[in-house]
């Protein structure tokens, strides 16, 4: 039960524990194609919530928002900007690529039951800055964060995400009535799903392949030779994860 | 078993399951203090770096490198560019709160045993920015989502991670030999622990407090009013996770 989580903060995750970690991180997709209509209820949605608001955050800043979007017409005025935007990025796509990104099943809008944008106020803590002042991006970083911990959380619950980004931000913000200060982060569709993909939409579909985990290792420099025997570990468990 | 997971994409999690999931989120920790000198094993450090590299990603662009950081005289050239940075950020913090920001422990770089650097690669899907056209900045946003996955696996496995957002990014890509079209995102101290503290240093210092989740919500649009019943519940599980 959560209830004996603040009671055991040092404790041990047992195998069972770490195994179920893993899991949620290994089988979350972003979903597009396999939203039921069933509404997600209150409870469920609270705690999806409060573990994005327990995302880690610079300064302690929490500098997220959580607009909650159910209503169909502003959902399909959002599907809108997603089709106008989709048609501007279009030309950008290498010429032997744009018939396969047509295809391509890019957003659940509306046939998810609730959409959810996660904002950052990057004024929240505009007079201490601590660990923003080199580096102002963090507290979007920050928010970030919040929508990994929600969608994780998310895969648990059986829960589906999709993260919309192929939307011109300005119209968003004009639609949603977000500020200037306020950045949407993050455009997510959110419902329960008929079933979780075994791999990811991009992947199955031939856009791209996993790259070898033991590649992307470097050691002491970027590029730096180096941590052979950790590469060869990682060569070991990238097809499969195992223990 | 993690053998079982990609037999078992499809499968739901059991009350236990997900409770070891939001038991990872609710207490990981940005640690700084409690770091154990004994090294990580290459089984659990490739662990973690897989669970990192299953990331979401847009246009399935894994846009991530992992420099892995052992040496110990690089690393404490790294503290000593925390320690000038530091120093930097102190006249932009509010007079009031200097004393307490001095005082604040902010990172764990040579007491660590290791250091990773989760870099961004800008270039690599260059030709087919899928996602990125309106939003160039996706790839790191995705790059901070793998931080977040590779942040609650070492929670699940008892190892502790630190975020140091106090550096100048510049120099540091210098130090560590980093492209011009490569980012450095996250810096972070990683290290078993002693133990997990039971809220954020931060806190805990008085620094600031956890904002209330009901506070964060909105409904339809920016500030707008509404969603009674999930504030209500909201209100209700934010003191003390609850199922």
């Amino acid at each position: 039960m959560l209830a004996d989580q603040l009671n055991a903060v040092s404790g041990c995750f047992d195998l069972a524990a770490q195994d179920a970690v893993y899991r949620a991180i290994f089988t979350r997709r972003d979903v597009r194609s396999h939203f039921l209509p069933d509404p997600i209820g209150d409870d469920v949605l609270a705690r999806l919530l409060l573990a994005a608001h327990h995302a880690p955050s610079v300064g302690f800043m929490q500098p997220w928002n959580f607009i909650v979007i159910r209503d169909l017409e502003r959902r399909e005025r959002v599907r809108d900007l997603f089709f106008a935007a989709r048609q501007q990025e279009l030309p950008h796509i290498a010429e032997e690529r744009r018939e396969l990104y047509r295809k391509l099943k890019l957003e659940g809008i509306c046939e998810s039951p609730l959409n959810l944008v996660v904002t950052c106020d990057r004024g929240r803590s505009e007079s201490s800055p601590l660990g923003r002042w080199h580096n102002p991006e963090m507290d979007l970083y920050s928010t970030v964060c919040a929508v990994q911990n929600f969608w994780l959380a998310a895969r648990a619950e059986g829960v589906g995400v999709g993260w919309v980004s192929i939307l011109d931000r300005e119209a968003l913000k004009q639609l949603l009535g977000i500020p200037d200060h306020v950045v949407p982060v993050a455009y997510l569709c959110v419902g329960h799903v008929s079933e979780f993909a075994e791999k990811p939409d991009l992947e199955r579909h031939g856009w791209g392949r996993r790259l070898p985990l033991a590649d992307l290792i470097m050691s002491e420099v970027f590029s730096g030779e180096g941590e052979a025997a950790l590469k060869a570990v990682a060569a070991g468990i990238s097809g499969s994860p195992v223990r």
